[in-house]
């Protein structure tokens, strides 16, 4: 994947609600909710397949399409929440990940699935 | 919000993974599972709130820290996926717009929230 | 509200499972994932209507159907989980109101809605 | 599981919700974010295990105490929703086994997964 523009994504996005009187609909309540039923629906794919079939989900063209369908309606609600709350995706990503790396030490997460809080 | 180079990100977590041996855990149907959790989190700190408060949040520093956190992590999730199976999230971001303003011609989708499938 | 016999939903949704050799996919992961799919469906009907248009959907009879029909699918997947690992519905729901009560004292959650962590 | 009197515990939530003046946040619409946000704890126990380690969860005690909690949640938000809406649970569960059964005819859903318009 190369450099993606996030602002001409959301910029788009932006427009497309504007074009269609929908900024009265995306309050970040509303989005937040969208978002969340759209993750939901790649789970849903997944949810009674093993994880190994899971893993191999690229080998099921038509499966993986609407996998591929599901991330993309992810990616678009959590852009538009980033762009209309000005969240610096790169920013924050990578201070959680500095974060995650404190939480999360070689040492005592290697491993195992165990959460901060238990280890 | 600048361009994101998305592979730096993506090989991150990766190397998080391999340090510490988590790409055991880390199969698509477990990845999903978590960036759904990660969504509820968000959903959470809305879920009683109006819209309004939800579109004020950044003036209260300490809810927006938490958005922040979580949009951090659903973001963190959609590249992890993005990046095991090799989704382009610009492109498919791009070709989803698209096909949403087919499905969604302004003409007949303004003003109202009905799925397309209901216009 | 009549009282209902839950052991015999749990049963018939046994015997479903039974009937169709679906007891291979119904390990109590996937079922949770599938239940959590299901309040998405519930929710997504709600997302871009207001609060009060929420409380009146009984007035619109398709979208109510559409209720009546996750929140049947819930209670399904709900039942089916505490069936399989002997979970007495009524006896943790009474157990977790008497610890909401202790959570949520009248005289500190009056009238907010905030988490009890933050009382 | 003997017969659960639901109307018992709807209006227990009813009074709890009146004692603490929570009916102003107690829309459908945020009642069906909280049963989701509900869902997705449970979801978040069984992450990262695997389908056999999730079917023996009441072998660790801890873990299998916080999905009880977790089950208890998700009942008692689902009982609030239906109180509110007067959906009858039995009522609905019953119909949509039926409807199920019609969905996935043994013969054709025997033995796999598919979503019955995939069938």
């Amino acid at each position: 994947m190369k450099n993606i523009d996030i602002s001409e994504i959301s910029n788009e996005l932006e427009q497309f609600a504007i074009d269609r009187d929908w900024n009265q609909f995306h309050s970040i309540k509303n989005l937040a909710m969208a978002l969340s039923v759209e993750t939901s629906e790649l789970v849903e794919i997944f949810q009674w397949m093993s994880e190994d079939q899971s893993n191999s989900i690229v080998d099921n063209p038509k499966k993986f399409k609407e996998v591929e369908e599901e991330v993309a309606d992810i990616f678009l609600y959590l852009v538009r929440i980033a762009g209309k709350l000005n969240i610096d995706l790169e920013s924050v990503a990578k201070a959680k990940i500095q974060k995650n790396s404190e939480k999360y030490p070689v040492e005592k997460a290697k491993g195992n699935a165990k959460k901060y809080t238990e280890l």
